[in-house]
């Protein structure tokens, strides 16, 4: 399993993933999920990889070899038809794997977070399916997820808006999303990749790998459920006056 | 869908359900998913259910029968054999109705989550499966979710502790969980059923019935995610110094 989160703020993007990845439970390994193209000055693309392993290192091979030969995502014009590069190598491999695959009944399962900027563009994060097709994120939904998503939802669901949540912010509800997760589903695990792209960086100036005993994280964690059971004991009390009717609100009997 | 969960601490129980029903997104009814059972002075059995509606409703329906006629519910020795006589009637469906629907494809579901108390033991909570077997809510794990559960489950993760935790604080906590799954599946919905069980009530005294615009939902809500933003800004900053070496973190060109 595996959980990525990308969110795009006015402000530029975060781009967080987990590093957890196996074959059934006895075999469970460490993996990097983030992929960064750089050309310094002109175009930053990070690719954030869920699903099978083998797949997702076959798309990421041939798109860095592109890269490293000066075309595919080193030429993109601009950021969907950087989307549109990296569903060209999803379509290829499953062209190449997809039959081999299925005739053992296993699914042909890649799904990819594509975010970053190129230069005459605003910043952008896309989506792009087992199918090649790309998804745009949007101000109204400003975050997209692969893998594992739910148990990060509902933070961000709360706190994430494009045009209020600052990177700063954007950070640690990104860490409180893949820790949310990490904690309820074991296939997600620790390190935590962690990239927060400026509006115009063009290049990469805050990185950080956080594993499981980083004191930023610890602290963050801690701090955090401290504050949710402050929040909790300040909410108003429910008031539950006055009896209930008993049967009204149950079969009852004697 | 549905989403249903069931906390026990050491002061008694909180039970909530939401009122969704659907087959297909065209077909979205209100639908009460929580059943009590009552006898004064001696025992609370509540149930709540999610699942096939047609199936939970003959198996709530034949309870309700010989709980009427004093067996049953009515009659089980302690809380154990309360959740066995659950299963017993989840069996009977099956048999009754199961092969029927599996010559169309169609799945035996039914989870039932079934908690209270009969006089001679603390308050109990199990889950029963649609296999009919029972499984108790434990002092570790001090809740238990039948439905959509994903996204309400951090909330809980966070906060709840069997021995921590009071009833009060256990409903807010309900509340949010099922807020933060109404918030992210459509398929789950108002109004919220809930029930507070306190150790040797043996009648039901505090019984809620929250809609959509329940001032109290909305007033919790809203605190809930001011209190979230305030403490997202009080969290510590990460820090992301020194600018990271290019060539380590990324392929670049250029």
């Amino acid at each position: 399993m595996t959980y990525c989160v990308g969110i795009r703020t006015s402000q530029g993007l975060v781009l967080a993933s987990d590093s957890r990845t196996n074959s059934g439970i006895d075999q469970v390994e460490v993996c990097r999920k983030m992929h960064n193209f750089v050309v310094p000055g002109d175009r930053v693309v990070t690719i954030l990889s869920s699903g099978s392993l083998s797949l997702t290192q076959s798309v990421m091979t041939r798109l860095e070899q592109e890269f490293r030969s000066g075309a595919g995502l080193a030429a993109a014009a601009n950021f969907y038809d950087a989307a549109r590069c990296v569903g060209g190598h999803v379509r290829d491999v499953a062209a190449i794997d997809r039959d081999y695959l299925e005739r053992d009944k296993i699914g042909f399962t890649v799904n990819l977070l594509v975010g970053g900027q190129i230069r005459g563009e605003p910043p952008q994060l896309y989506m792009v399916y087992a199918q090649g097709n790309p998804l745009r994120c949007t101000r109204l939904s400003p975050y997209l997820q692969i893998g594992e998503s739910k148990y990060g939802r509902p933070i961000l669901d709360r706190g994430i808006r494009f045009g209020e949540t600052t990177l700063d912010q954007a950070v640690k509800y990104a860490i409180l999303s893949l820790d949310s997760t990490m904690r309820s589903n074991v296939a997600v695990g620790p390190p935590i990749d962690l990239l927060v792209y400026g509006n115009d960086d063009f290049t990469i100036r805050r990185y950080r790998r956080l594993d499981a005993s980083d004191p930023d994280l610890v602290e963050i964690r801690s701090n955090w459920e401290q504050a949710l059971r402050k929040a909790i004991a300040d909410l108003p009390q429910v008031d539950f006056s006055p009896l209930p009717d008993q049967s009204r609100v149950a079969f009852t009997r004697g």
